[in-house]
């Protein structure tokens, strides 16, 4: 490789200013463009040699992007975005809408092979390393069962289905393993565990100015599909509280899986894998980044299309030579 | 694929045994034959469809076996076994002497190359998974410091050190990583770690009758390389404890990194992978054998030579589907 790998940024949020941040950290990279659909100038960003621009001018930059990094939403922009992109850029996306992403890696595919790039789809921690780590699981361990538990973090979505109830100024909610869960599954057990089992949630919220708070303590418990179904704890903070504890976005989890070997299955292994995040978008953005080096040199050999990261050797996400890879990882 | 995919087995000591009993779990393998260098007639397979053959006829059986796994020693067997048998059969080897992997690499790689075959290196767990998180962690964290941690469990190589000291009828020791060394990076911290900061080594010797315990313990603590860098524990005890004890092969450990992200790098994140192995040789052996599904397919599309585990998509090690694998673990 001559040059850098010229970055693009397509949406900047936490994701996307995380994704800058991680540029920054690989020597072998420059962050050439971000792009947005808001005024370009009202975004600062940290690199000053690095341009804002409306996203609807992406493709007058083609020729000066290797990989276009996608860090919107998966509910509304991806859909679109991804495979549009895709047809103009290698690309590589957060994609996490799990029902759609046969769907999803159909229209990305025929974009890029029509374009000749490689989009990978689906990258991040959960989906991607999470992935990455049951799918290794379940090829060493054929006899076993897997578990994920996420948290303790803040869960966006479950944040601003609290924000919705009548009375609520702020919200956030966190998602907590169950402690005894997972230490039966670290013991060797193998469980049936229901979504309530394994995590329970908790939510801080600021209530407005006279608002009851056994009613939305009541609305916030009773909500089907985020809440109802959980053991979920409702405390009531101030705004001070809320604003010094409660902004940050930490997260993490846990992938285990429980195998058996032996000529009577008689031996326990326990493969596990876990994150702790103090910046769940930072670190996602910093997976994101590492892929669009992959999704660069699979493009150069001609590997067009959508891809996973089930696909993708890891060496092509490292900036280190086979051969130094080999003496300093092996 | 039409037919099942047909193993063959050089070496059946401990991790030979394993694979075998992992080819089982598989069900798109079949064992064909055991090779060895002892006489064939004093070995006992489990599997009575499998040939067990002198290891000096495996070129007979070319056309018999699409991938064998070498489950020989590193030290003086793989050197010479790994690139001759690899110019014959697709292979998968667990070489894990660090220093020789360049020079091991190189002639596997011309032995497979020549036999347009594909020779994977280094699999097991370390070598081999722990490899490949250190560097999927560098890659995503390069802002970081990484961390492995062995143990508790059985070094064979510490094992035969304690057996040869005069006076010992049976011994064993337990590699065990240090608590407070492994609290500390997962706090978040980064220290300057020592060998003898990160493991204690735990001994447990059966005394020949009337030998001197002080001798044999000074002996062992002592030893150069082995026990005298470390914190060495020698406990003795009775040959019965010991065959109800220590005959077993537990073994485990753990991958950290500690990276940064943020603008001011104020954002902490730790990856960590660990394993909690009752049977090493086993375990070791069922990485050997998804590997060895890879070994066949990368041959079939004719990617020939020598790989590690970096160059693999790891949905080559799963027999599902990509579809499947898009469906079920993404």
């Amino acid at each position: 490789m001559t040059g850098k790998i010229r970055i693009g940024i397509a949406g900047y949020g936490n994701l996307g200013r995380g994704a800058e941040l991680a540029v920054q950290q690989n020597r072998d990279m420059e962050l050439i463009a971000v792009f947005t659909r808001r005024d370009p100038k009202l975004i600062n960003v940290n690199t000053s040699t690095t341009k804002v621009l409306p996203l609807a001018q992406a493709e007058k930059m083609i020729n000066e992007i290797d990989v276009m990094i996608l860090c919107s939403g998966s509910a509304k922009d991806l859909p679109q975005q991804g495979p549009y992109l895709a047809q103009m850029f290698n690309t590589v996306d957060s994609f996490d809408t799990h029902a759609k992403i046969p769907e999803y890696f159909e229209a990305v595919d025929k974009a890029a092979q029509k374009g000749k790039k490689t989009g990978i789809i689906s990258i991040g921690w959960d989906p991607g390393l999470f992935s990455l780590q049951r799918m290794l699981a379940d090829a060493v361990l054929p006899q076993g069962k897997e578990y994920t538990f996420w948290g303790r973090g803040v869960s966006q979505g479950h944040s601003d289905a609290i924000r919705k109830v009548p009375g609520v100024k702020y919200g956030v909610q966190y998602t907590i393993p169950k402690e005894d869960a997972v230490a039966r599954v670290r013991k060797g057990e193998t469980p049936e565990l229901s979504a309530r089992d394994k995590h329970l949630r908790q939510c801080f919220v600021v209530a407005e100015e006279g608002a009851d708070k056994d009613k939305i303590a009541a609305a916030i418990k009773s909500m089907p599909n985020y809440f109802a179904e959980y053991e979920t704890h409702v405390f009531f903070i101030t705004e001070e509280q809320f604003k010094q504890d409660h902004v940050k976005m930490p997260h993490g989890g846990f992938v285990l899986r429980n195998g058996v070997t032996g000529i009577k299955q008689e031996h326990k292994q326990l493969m596990e894998f876990s994150l702790k995040l103090e910046s769940n978008p930072e670190f996602t953005a910093s997976v994101l980044v590492a892929y669009a080096r992959a999704a660069y040199r699979l493009q150069q050999e001609g590997q067009y299309g959508a891809k996973t990261i089930f696909d993708i050797p890891l060496a092509y996400i490292s900036p280190r030579s086979p051969e130094d890879l080999r003496k300093e990882f092996l």
